[in-house]
């Protein structure tokens, strides 16, 4: 799962504490708690203390046309941020001259921002005898993540920093993102931006950006302009060229990707608006009064298949795909394919047609898959799908015409059960699991005159109209083990995973608060697990962690909620639901 | 339910206008969309138009000290909101002369803001013939009410009016409100002041304030300095005289009652900070490890309740509840009264004493009662206590000793269980039922390792660690008869309702979002009922009417959380269950 021992060369002091410290069984071997979140997979601090940030301090590091950058930006947070933590650490302040340098090196400076890229650093604080604190990493994207935390570590006023400290630190899973829909609802780039930002200051490396679906279609394609013309929910609710671009170098600036899905061909109702022949059913009711579940149109209201039968239909997804991709610079390329439903393209006179000839849903999907995504992959992309084109109980494909070189798959139904189907089968896999990392669920549903609101009290409340009920605490996201069921080989296809804020009940009022700091538990379980090196779960220790941290994420502008009242803060272990532990 | 029929003079053009429309059966004669919230009870609009809005409209009213000052916001934000309503009235815009003046009369200008005034007004807004409308009210409250309504008739820009209508208004239940709980986490004064003012735009007219709690003291009380100094969160989360009379003076602008809670004797382990003399089990782990349930010392963590049998409580008591009645002049007194936890008074010795000598928990009770209950109705109060004093299952008081003239409880337990066996005790009820007003509920739990997020995938992840899921949605809050299962004699009792925000899970950064627009939903069921003419549940209406809502809310400055996508506005019945409606 990408774990890797850090062989860096490191200073002898280091290395002395680090055999002192071997007597203490564990990897990390000082109960001390760190506030950094996600925790680092290794860290020595034997004598916990704390010396003075010099007012001159910088940060040195190789030219980096992102590096730079982001050094720039952790100076000035360092130097002003000022952050009072909830939870006091005892530290000693110690006498020694204050820290005057933060020396970055970097192994290899070509490294792109890509998947698999090495994001692993050292950083050394020392307590005495040097005013030079090191980082090392491989990349620049590693030396990002190391001034990330070096940031963590720094807080009050006079700024001050945890010293005596060695951190050695690495993801276990390479993927680690979250998924906004901005087609249900639109979400300004500045929200973006911020989404960027607060998925960089939690180690989160993909923002997984679900631009298009049948609500609207914000993005302003070159050669498709009146996709977003006529099918963006206003001239004020679009993504232009110059957006995506801000978007992603801002992504390269925070280390971030940024993965675009133009979900097809369901969920494309919107295209509709510019190009009614290649849809079917646009704009119909989705669920007939009185039909079946089976009969209805779309998973939710907001009908409209691209119809794989209709030639038109590749000149236009070949436009789409070519432009995205020529906007977005990463190595994947999210080409949706869930949740296509029988009923829409059924009302299509060519697909019961070709139905009546003894055809099958199945193969008109095939007939797409087969004429877009070697295109896709044709230009240097590895192609994402949701779990539907091979898990779909109706309308799939075989996994024949699904390259596994090429294609991975998201789940996001049944758990870790159809994670173990879709590495059963050879496929490398991102896990979005709905019972678990769905941040929407548990809002009641959306619908407009849905009875079942309306019954007498004492009636069973069920699910509150959520059709993934109940809401996924920060806990739940936490203790999800996405690997959970899988052999040793299985496992190394586990990529990792995704949150998911699906828009239906949101927009840029509740982004934050839906957000974090439940990614933020995603982003530790995926960073560095969630459990204490016995093994067990560590989430009464997270518990106060998270806190301080989403207090620190506030105060960074990113409207994070509260999981607990302020007086647990002050009492640590008292909101416990066994009696705190005895240090 | 305090519907009165409204017997202003009416001018001649409406008296016809009334009459003409009597052919079409209904109270609402006019099927027209209005887009108002809450809905009023009556209006009139035959020939739905608009017409401008004069860029010198200027509102003329008698001088009255608070409905000047609400005069001239209004003023204000007419000539200056703008909003672009999303889902556009088809109205004609007529050729007559603009809209000069509104005009407001008073029947009553002395009546004060409190529970039971009369807030109903009549407003018209001529077609042609006149560039006058006139508001008409009893009281200043029942103008400010009207001033609402018609900031919500004007839109775009350059501003117009919806023009032909006659609103006749007055709500169903006196007492509409919100309680707000800033000890468990506290809110700066500026949030109080946007939830009174989001409070007022939605026609509910209560801010319950639950002031203080286990968890922190942040009310700083001239008698009593201490309570706040060691029981506060800190210096900079203090509520001062001066925060409080902002708060309060805000209220009279807005017509919005503050009504101030300080629960007692239980959910009081703040007070301990500065009097641990008089508070039993203070700082206590809550419950401990292997004991049942009911061997626990609070609700949640948190511990501490006033020991009624220690004579220095009334001393201190007296002081909070004289400096609070100075500082809150509303005639509503919160005495709190839940939740009293038997293991919390009985560790402490003079209980066990007392309960050795044959004496009851609730005699115990009977006696904080009879001590403290006098001496607020003697400052002129009206007490409010939760349900637990009459219907807890153990420690709770006799009828005899809470007369109903006096008091007033609010029922939260059991749905409209508990406000029966209140009511059929002759007892006028607020109602706050958990199961359909606690806004925070179905967010999960909050407790540090609360061992039920520990499970294997696949378990049933049950309430997901939340007492009262699921969350409730507006649809559920917006169906709930507050007055379900009452005769109608019963029902007379029931003053009205509250949602609740308890702060667990809450704080600054979510306070808009987790109340608005789910405390709208019980804004219109409370004001105008939650049926159409012909008794039916009126949901699908009122879907893209609050939808409509929460934007405008959202221009106003009051982050509510969004209900739907975008585009089931933009596609007016598409999102719902059953086929839209054929006009």
């Amino acid at each position: 799962m990408g774990y890797t021992i850090l062989s860096f060369p490191l200073p002898l002091s280091v290395v002395s504490l680090f055999i002192f410290c071997f007597s203490i069984p564990g990897i990390s071997a000082v109960r001390y708690p760190i506030n950094v979140w996600p925790k680092p997979t290794t860290f020595l601090w034997t004598h916990p203390q704390a010396i003075l940030l010099s007012p001159n301090f910088t940060i040195s590091n190789p030219y980096h046309r992102y590096l730079t950058t982001a050094a720039n930006r952790y100076l000035r947070q360092v130097l002003t941020e000022h952050h009072q933590p909830l939870f006091k650490p005892p530290l000693n302040l110690t006498s020694a001259p204050p820290l005057q340098f933060l020396i970055i090196t970097i192994t290899d400076l070509t490294s792109p921002l890509t998947h698999g890229v090495d994001e692993s650093y050292a950083l050394t604080i020392p307590s005495s005898g040097s005013t030079n604190a090191t980082l090392s990493a491989h990349t620049a994207w590693g030396a990002m993540r190391g001034l990330e935390t070096f940031s963590q570590l720094v807080y009050s006023k006079p700024a001050i920093v945890a010293s005596g400290l060695y951190i050695s630190d690495v993801p276990l899973f390479m993927h680690r993102g979250i998924v906004l829909d901005t087609s249900r609802n639109y979400y300004p780039v500045e929200d973006l931006l911020r989404l960027v930002k607060a998925v960089s200051m939690n180690k989160l490396n993909v923002f997984h950006w679900h631009i298009t679906d049948s609500h609207s279609f914000p993005l302003v394609l070159p050669s498709e302009p009146e996709l977003a013309e006529k099918g963006a929910y206003g001239e004020e609710m679009k993504y232009t060229a110059d957006d995506v671009n801000r978007v992603v170098e801002f992504g390269m600036e925070y280390g971030v990707r940024i993965v675009p899905e133009i979900d097809m061909p369901a969920h494309t109702g919107s295209w509709a608006e510019a190009h009614p022949e290649i849809v079917t059913c646009a704009n119909m009711f989705w669920w007939p009064a009185e039909a079946k579940w089976a009969d209805r149109f779309a998973s939710e209201p907001g009908t409209g298949q691209l119809n794989p039968l209709s030639p038109k239909i590749y000149e236009v997804v070949k436009n789409v795909v070519k432009d995205v991709a020529t906007m977005f610079p990463d190595s994947f390329y999210h080409a949706g394919g869930d949740e296509i439903i029988p009923n829409c393209w059924k009302v299509d006179p060519s697909v019961q047609t070709f139905l009546s000839m003894n055809g099958t849903l199945s193969q008109i999907l095939e007939m797409f898959v087969n004429s877009t995504l070697p295109y896709i992959t044709s230009l240097n992309r590895t192609v994402v799908y949701w779990e539907d084109v091979l898990l779909d109980p109706i309308i799939k494909v075989s996994p024949s015409i699904l390259p596994p070189e090429n294609v991975i798959l998201q789940t996001w139904n049944k758990g870790p059960n159809n994670t173990k189907r879709v590495v059963a089968s050879g496929y490398r896999v991102i896990v979005s699991s709905s019972d678990f990392y769905y941040l929407d669920c548990g809002h009641g549903g959306f619908l407009g005159n849905d009875s079942q609101y309306d019954q007498p009290p004492g009636t069973d409340p069920g699910n509150g109209g959520s059709w993934c009920e109940p809401f996924k605490t920060w806990q739940t996201i936490y203790n999800y083990d996405i690997t959970y069921g899988l052999s040793e080989t299985e496992s190394k296809l586990v990529l990792g995973g995704e949150v998911a804020l699906w828009s239906e009940q949101a927009d840029s009022t509740v982004m934050d608060s839906r957000i974090w700091p439940r990614a933020s538990a995603m982003g530790e379980a995926l960073w560095s697990g969630n459990r204490d090196e016995t093994g067990k779960k560590r989430y009464a220790e997270a518990t106060n962690r998270l806190n301080e941290w989403r207090y620190r994420m506030v105060s960074r502008g990113i409207g994070a909620e509260p999981i607990q009242p302020l007086w647990c803060m002050k009492n640590p272990g008292m909101c416990n639901t066994v009696q705190p532990f005895v240090s």
